[in-house]
């Protein structure tokens, strides 16, 4: 190839007069080889792209651990002293495709999230060409802004009035979370920030046997302890059972926890449930609890006129999560924390830093965002669903969730008629999950009980090959 | 242009048809409206990254956010019910880029990051096109091992043996210096996962009045509260003075406090000063202490035979921050915690959730490590740095450093000769940071005292305009 052979001759004349490759840009003469390399690149990635569309090809050349590190057809994970050659750097980048899973193959089936969306791809190559940090609008005028009119919009969408709400995207949904309680106790317990947690009483958090471990986690990682998170029963749907939820808060008064928050689910991990959130929220009123729903998953839904109705009542909620790298299909990551009292988010974390936060600057320092955040630096996250916004429109998303939840449909509608397939619960499924056991042939005829079950457990777990993370707990979620 | 139209076409027939736009890719015949629609902003990328890279370009065309949000030549940040053309995004992809700041720009000079790696930047693109998450080694096999590899590197740079080390890539040093924390008290008191501070005694932990905010930060969150982070006197330098750390220990002590923790600095925020860490690791085997090391900003240097030196005694740091986005030039955000003991940071985070992490998968689970995180989802930052070390060898890192060192020198021998420029403090600097004031010529005849540091301080305020981050506390630092 062209490019390839100046490359090199430039490459070889540079390696007689310095010891190492020398960064590409800024070297004399540098930029067709720049260009060059970035072409080629991308022409490796577009055939990675192209190629993983496809039904043919495979989802994944596994490979167990040790036989990567042994270095397959020289794919050496080692880290040199001396530079490699720009071409060999191809080399590694194609290396490191052809082993790794294809997620965007239309068999690749991950909990909660699949699909490449080439709009929010393109987005993520704006945002690392730009390279720069969301603490601060001198530093990241456009993005700073972006996350503004997005947090606005998906605040409005919650339906929360224009008076209300605050927010910042985290690097996860278990972080959005996670900030969740952090504001909520700050909001009940001001005092916690500088006198820590020895000065408070024993807090209590509620959250149901479905809904995900980032509440423990959270609670472990806060102070808080895993013991003081509250497991509220569900009913065989997945869902939070609101009695339980009033006579949980009771108990745990009586043991002398001092109940605060509650976590309710919109769309749970496995079952795709959604919590009865208006019973929740008359619960939270009436015991003074601060309420957060945990949409991470279930958020997407707000964008289908058809389908919003299943998270009616998360208007009422103190504190909303919501991934839109998941059910909306924006590339990994991408996530908000709403917080309906505005300010709340900055009192709570702000430090006022004198080298980055100063008050006199020429601008609106309200813009200087990043005090609100438990980061210092962070990824500009915001910039992949403001794309994908402009690209889709509200209207594209809401056709988006309403084809996927058809798709589960169809595939629920499949499985009861199938041979060898058991729904494991018998309801048309709320969200796109839809879970069942696959039954082979051999298991037919055996008599329900623990016998059969574990059996059937060890099929799934062999059944699968990768990326077996379609497998939750031991039965299949599609 | 022959793709545009093509293009068009395609996208006026599809409107007939559908009302939003089609997800590019799976559409029929999507394939090559995708290649030339991520051609020509891979084309609009590089324009920029070639302009970016001139001394005679902007390093931002400022303007308020104000005036942002009323829409600057029709750039509209508002978020569109109907889909908007693939030539629109391309538009828009410019304007976020022309309204942004030029970070890789040869006079942008951010506090602790600047300039543009092509090959780290073209690592993000692989990485967003992968689009993976970090959890578990079935859907990340190849960015698992690259981080498994690095961290090892990583820890025997520091110095500890091939038996010990253990670690992760977080978002940012903020969260890496708040798992420090975190662990070190899991350490301590392991009953806290479960129980909480409640059962806790009222600890303390020691940090210098030069270290990073993080640390203040991250005891706010995790309930350790701000107050009881005890801040230690620097010497002029701006370096910890460790008879003032030992007394602050024994004061502390005898106010109530349970001192656990000490975090010393290795590159200061301002100054780009290194506390003696073999005085303070002294000091906290006298006393048992968790010692970590903030070597966010300076842990590059120990990649440099000439420079690290200046880190002695970090290899009896009990854990280790390290932020390769900063010294070494990786696109943001890529930093490490690295903890001695092995096998902590997973028994202090895990949960075990079961829809991810079962123990009956046909590979070493092992190499799940999702639960040593207190995310759930995590980017793949490794990837960046790993494929930076390939196309720079250890010595090419090495050969950066010193090269960013000796070009503070030169700055530091120019500013003392030259009329107007005062340095902060005389000495040499240590680190690639150099403070100075500048005296314009109304203020040089001027008494030392409050009136004269209250003009120079408006001075620095206004003869800065964006980025203003280049102006730390009220000083400049370069």
């Amino acid at each position: 190839m062209h490019w390839q052979q100046k490359c090199q001759k430039y490459l070889c004349m540079l390696c007689n007069s310095m010891p190492f490759l020398p960064d590409l840009l800024p070297a004399s003469s540098g930029e067709e080889i720049t260009r060059g390399f970035l072409q080629e690149l991308v022409n490796i990635l577009f055939t990675y792209i192209c190629k993983s569309s496809q039904r043919s090809s495979k989802v994944l050349d596994f490979h167990h651990p040790h036989q990567l590190k042994e270095g397959l057809d020289g794919f050496n994970l080692n880290l040199p002293d001396q530079p490699e050659t720009l071409e060999q750097i191809l080399v590694d980048c194609r290396d490191t495709l052809k082993y790794g899973v294809s997620t965007g193959h239309p068999r690749f089936f991950n909990q909660l999230s699949s699909g490449l969306d080439v709009i929010g791809t393109a987005a993520e190559w704006l945002i690392s060409t730009a390279n720069t940090n969301m603490f601060t609008y001198e530093v990241s005028p456009v993005f700073i802004l972006m996350e503004e009119v997005l947090l606005r919009k998906m605040q409005s969408i919650v339906g929360w009035s224009s008076g209300e709400g605050d927010g910042i995207f985290c690097p996860g949904g278990t972080i959005s979370n996670l900030y969740s309680i952090l504001v909520a106790r700050y909001h009940f317990y001001p005092e916690v920030k500088t006198r820590g947690m020895g000065v408070l009483p024993q807090l209590g958090i509620f959250t149901s046997e479905h809904s995900h471990y980032s509440v423990k986690k959270s609670a472990a990682v806060l102070g808080l302890g895993t013991e003081n998170v509250v497991v509220v029963k569900c009913d065989e749907r997945g869902k939070m059972i609101p009695a339980e939820l009033e006579s949980s808060i009771v108990t745990a008064q009586e043991k002398g926890l001092v109940p605060f928050y509650v976590n309710a689910t919109a769309g749970t991990t496995v079952y795709g449930a959604f919590d009865p959130l208006d019973a929740i929220a008359d619960i939270c009123h009436r015991h003074s609890l601060w309420m957060h729903v945990d949409a991470a998953w279930g958020g997407g839904l707000l964008m289908s006129d058809r389908h919003r109705m299943k998270l009616q009542g998360i208007e009422r909620a103190w504190s909303v999560t919501w991934n839109p790298h998941k059910m909306m299909g924006v590339p990994l990551q991408c996530s908000a924390i709403l917080v309906k009292k505005r300010g709340l988010l900055r009192q709570c974390n702000e430090l006022g830093a004198e080298y980055l936060f100063q008050a006199d600057k020429h601008y609106d320092v309200s813009y200087d965002t990043g005090d609100k955040s438990i980061q210092c630096g962070r990824h500009v996250d915001a910039f992949k669903l403001w794309l994908m916004w402009k690209a889709k429109g509200s209207q594209g998303f809401g056709a988006q969730v309403d084809k996927c939840l058809e798709n589960a449909e169809y595939l629920y509608d499949q499985l009861q008629r199938r041979t060898g397939f058991e729904l494991v619960y018998k309801n048309k499924p709320e969200h796109s999950n839809v879970c069942f056991w696959y039954t082979p042939p051999s298991l037919r005829g055996l008599p329900l009980g623990p016998d059969r079950d574990t059996r059937l457990h060890q099929v799934s777990a062999k059944s699968t090959v990768a990326p077996l993370d379609s497998v939750m707990g031991r039965h299949y979620c599609i």
